[in-house]
C-alpha cells in the first residue's frame, strides 16, 4: 500500500519554540519524519512524501507547495481513481508521529481491509493517520478533522473503522509530547542503544531527559 | 477475571479545579467510575471498586484507605497467592478512563493472556490499567510508574505486553481531556442520545461543549 507522508519543510514546529530554536525545529522534524518512513516500510508499507518543497531523502517524495488539505485531496484523486476498486487504498500518515511503529501501522492497514475508511484520532480531535479506498472520501484538516472526517465518511455512505492507538494519537507538537516520546523510549529499553529512535536521540544529544521531579513527568534540558 | 477499580473518595480532582467546583468534581468523578465499571463488566470482567471509604454503588466495593500503592499491593496480594497459577489474573483500571470501551479491555485482558502482566500506559507515564497473575509483581504509583512498572516487572524476570490504547492511555486529569472526551463521545454518535456515557452527559448539563474556535479543540462552558 502506498503511504503517503506530508511534510512541511518550511512551518516550523511553532509550539516546540519555548524549548527548540528555528534550526533544532527543523532538525529534529526531519528525525521524526525518517523514523515515521522507517516504521512505515517496516510495516510493509510503500513511503512517499508530499513535501511543501525540495527534501533530501532516501524515499520518493513529490513536491506540492499548496495547503495540507488541497494537497492530500489530490494524492488521494491520483491514485484512487474514479470509483471504488479502481486501485487499492492508500495512507496519509503524518510526519510527526514519532511514536508509531510497525505494530502500530499495521493495526492502521489492517482497519482499512475491514472498513472504507479508517481512522487514527490525534489526542485533540486531529486525523494523524487513515486509508481510505474510495475516492468519496476528502480530507478537511482545519479544526477538529477527526470529527469531521468521520462525518465526511458518513455523509458519502463510507464504513469507518477507527484505530484506537495511543502511538498514533501523539503526534509530537509541544513540550509535554518530547517527554512523551522519551518515557516510550524508555520504556521500550532502547535508551542510548542502537535500536533507539533518530527523533529520541537527537533530543538526548540536545540535553533533553525526563524530568519527574514535581510528581508529573516533563522534560528538563541540560 | 476480577478487575479492581481503585476510587477516592476524598481526593478531588484537583488538576480540574479551574473548571469544576469541589462538588461537581465529585460528582464527575462518580459518573466515569460508573462508566468504567460498566464498560468492565460489558468486556466480560468482574468489577470491584477498591475505595478509600464507602461509596453508594451497585457494585461491589472494598474500603482500604491506605495509599494507593498499598491498597493496591494489598488487593494483589489478596488474589494472587503466593506463586504463580494459584489463581487467575486480576486486573487493575483506574477510574478515571472515562473514554474505555468494552472493546479497549478486552485488548487489555487479552494482552494478560499473552504475558505475565499486561501494561495499558497513560498519557504522561502513568499505569492507567494492567493485568497481572503473578504474585512476584507490585505496583509502586509514585512518579512515572509505567517506567518502574516496566522495570519491577523485568527484576521479576516477567514477561509484559504494552496495550497500546489512546482510550486506556486517557485518564482524565485535566481541561484538555475533558475535551477528548467529548470529541470521541460526539465521533461516536452519541452525542444527546441515548447510548452517551454518564460522563459526557454530565459535561454537557454542565455546560461544556466543545471549542475549535481556535484551531485548537478545547472546551467552553456556558
Amino acid at each position: 500500500m502506498e503511504v503517503v507522508v506530508p511534510f512541511s519543510t518550511d512551518r516550523p514546529k511553532s509550539r516546540l519554540s519555548g524549548v527548540l530554536s528555528p534550526d533544532e525545529r527543523s532538525a529534529f522534524s526531519r528525525a521524526m519524519l525518517r523514523d515515521v518512513l522507517d516504521a512505515v516500510a517496516a510495516a510493509g508499507g510503500e513511503p512517499r512524501v508530499l513535501a511543501t518543497d525540495a527534501v533530501d531523502l532516501e524515499r520518493p517524495v513529490t513536491v506540492d507547495d499548496r495547503p495540507l488539505t488541497t494537497a492530500v485531496n489530490a494524492a488521494l484523486d491520483a491514485r484512487l481513481g474514479e470509483s471504488p476498486g479502481d486501485s487499492g487504498p492508500v495512507a496519509v500518515v503524518m510526519a510527526d508521529l514519532a511514536l508509531a511503529t510497525p505494530a502500530a501501522l499495521r493495526g492502521l492497514f489492517e482497519g482499512g481491509r475491514d472498513a472504507d475508511v479508517a481512522v487514527a484520532p490525534g489526542r485533540g480531535g486531529g486525523t494523524n493517520a487513515f486509508v481510505a479506498d474510495d475516492p468519496a472520501f476528502r480530507v478537511d484538516y482545519h479544526g477538529a478533522s477527526y470529527l469531521d472526517h468521520r462525518q465526511i465518511a458518513a455523509d458519502a455512505g463510507l464504513s469507518v473503522a477507527v484505530v484506537d492507538s495511543h502511538r498514533l494519537a501523539t503526534d509530537v507538537d509541544e513540550p509535554a509530547d518530547l517527554a512523551e516520546l522519551l518515557i516510550h523510549a524508555e520504556a521500550d529499553g532502547d535508551g542510548g542503544g542502537g535500536g533507539e529512535s533518530r527523533a529520541a536521540q537527537w533530543l538526548r544529544e540536545a540535553g533533553f531527559a525526563l524530568d519527574t521531579a514535581d510528581g508529573r513527568v516533563g522534560v528538563e534540558r541540560e
